[in-house]
């Protein structure tokens, strides 16, 4: 049942919690290899009670091994994913390299699992943004054809990074203290502040991860026709992202049948308290596997009852990254 | 040309900003009365090289008035604002108490200055997150009905007082230093955090913040038919809103045309750099008079080219609170 698994990227943000939660779901493996850039290499990685030193990732990094998980950017990816499948490897890719590539499953496991089984060497591993917002909306749309999603989003540090956390940190003390905020991971102030998404703006405005959403949400629902627009920011929060979602459905629905659709979905729990006035927050999804769902309102703006606002929550690093990425590796054993 | 001027709760952030915007903009008043709770009387305020002394707003605060700035919360307008107009003052109160009355005015000077004059003593001031979200979008139904508004909020803790910012101040110190967080302003943790509006809750799922942006808005475009929905969200920001705005037009419609008509537009300054993604952000707002506008964009999930996406910031003291209401004070004059 074991496999020989590399992880590309182990010391970055993602990386690090790749191993947390291989370790927490004791994934099998029978041999483990930890791989970042030159500059990491020779660091030494604590894990399980045994210590693993980094080695460089290059193209010869992959001989034995069955499943590689690589967090360690677009380019590299690009680079080395080749070589891996070469040498007979499976690569579960978080990076956005392959993921509208025709012949590259693009997978959320609660979603469309089935796809995982048509891969040519490569399964890419949705965007964080994506993965968070639509795994609730799967059980909605499966019921009632979702025709049309309005999403603003309220992004966390993490998804840039290790140091873009720890920016947020040293940006807010020096602003507590009267300092400039020093700017190195982010263009901009993200202390006491929000900005939008620092990702490269296309020529119709919509800056990347926007255009991810819109063009992730359609080929994993397998549903081009599925109408989305995005407004993606970074808000001062540590490492889980919300999202504001407008649904617009072909039939009628109601807040209590999403509720009921909602309580029996994998992966959400609903956090739906509007007695105490209590829905998902950030420190609510931090650190934990499931989106997080609440503020289910029947949206009046649409006739026909067939308007629905949710409100989101979920934890960038894991179920938006390394634990989707880990549950497409179990479902490959 | 100047009044006897009574600003009643001088001590909360929204009157500090009162006196503030006064000063700043030179607003002709002969005398000055000063008035918060019996908490506060007695303390002094030096204002243009004058001290002044709070006295407690009572109902006999209003001799000799001819103008009151109310930002003293809802209860004390319902208790003191009558006895004012009974004095024979003219009100304007930055309170939710009278803003939905059939012979209150509800003023946004750049949108409808013409209700001024059908004061019967009481003009009320628009919720902040209103008048930052709406200023901008009035050029633009003007000139093409906006039949559809889809609107998320990411709000400041401003709007809920001072001790609301120096809570958020606190709880980012106490975090950063690894304590647990001071919560007494907000019922939830506001530093690196973010949750849904606090106000209370209607049978519809809706919290008071939402069903002001839709009902207000209604009231002051004139316009009952227009169909809003609203999710508001507070954000680690210290004093300005900022809002993602989805707008559906009667009309074709091109991020061109919005461009032009906004930048012709009174109290709006477009900050649009694609170039170098350069949009607004809080810390741009803040202290401003303008509401700042960027990411327009067409919004190709509807058809016809009727959908626009636009982003806003504004100061949530400023023209979301005090500075509308010394705007309609001077409209008075």
């Amino acid at each position: 049942m074991g496999c020989n698994l590399a992880i590309a990227g182990v010391t970055g943000a993602v990386g690090q919690e790749f191993l947390r939660i291989i370790e927490e779901r004791d994934f099998p493996f029978t041999s483990l290899k930890v791989l970042a850039s030159s500059r990491s290499a020779g660091k030494q990685v604590d894990f399980k009670g045994k210590t693993y030193t980094v080695e460089e990732l290059t193209k010869d990094s992959f001989e034995g091994i069955d499943i590689a998980l690589f967090s360690a950017g677009g380019a590299r990816s690009k680079e080395f994913a080749p070589a891996a499948v070469e040498a007979g490897v499976v690569v579960v890719d978080n990076s956005s390299a392959f993921r509208m590539d025709a012949d590259v499953p693009l997978v959320i496991p609660e979603i469309n699992p089935e796809k995982i089984g048509e891969h040519k060497g490569i399964i890419a591993n949705p965007n964080c943004s994506t993965i968070i917002g639509i795994v609730p909306v799967w059980p909605l749309h499966k019921a009632n054809p979702v025709k049309r999603m309005v999403v603003s989003t309220y992004q966390a540090a993490s998804g840039a990074g290790y140091s873009a956390m720890v920016e947020l940190e040293q940006q807010s003390r020096e602003i507590l203290d009267g300092k400039a905020p020093t700017m190195k991971a982010f263009p901009c102030q993200i202390a006491f502040n929000c900005f939008n998404h620092n990702s490269a703006l296309g020529a119709d405005g919509y800056n990347q991860e926007e255009t991810k959403m819109v063009k992730e949400t359609q080929k994993i629902f397998d549903c081009p026709e599925i109408a989305i627009t995005a407004t993606c920011v970074r808000i001062p929060v540590m490492r889980a992202h919300c999202e504001s979602i407008n649904l617009e459905f072909t039939e009628a629905i109601t807040p209590d049948e999403v509720r009921e659709l909602l309580g029996a979905a994998p992966g959400v729990t609903v956090l739906d308290d509007v007695e105490h006035n209590r829905f998902p927050m950030p420190i609510d999804a931090t650190g934990k596997d499931d989106i997080f769902v609440g503020r289910i309102r029947q949206d009046f703006s649409l006739g026909g009852h067939r308007g629905i606002n949710i409100w989101v929550a979920g934890d960038q690093l894991r179920k938006g990254a390394a634990l989707n990425a880990v549950q497409i590796a179990e479902k490959l054993l």
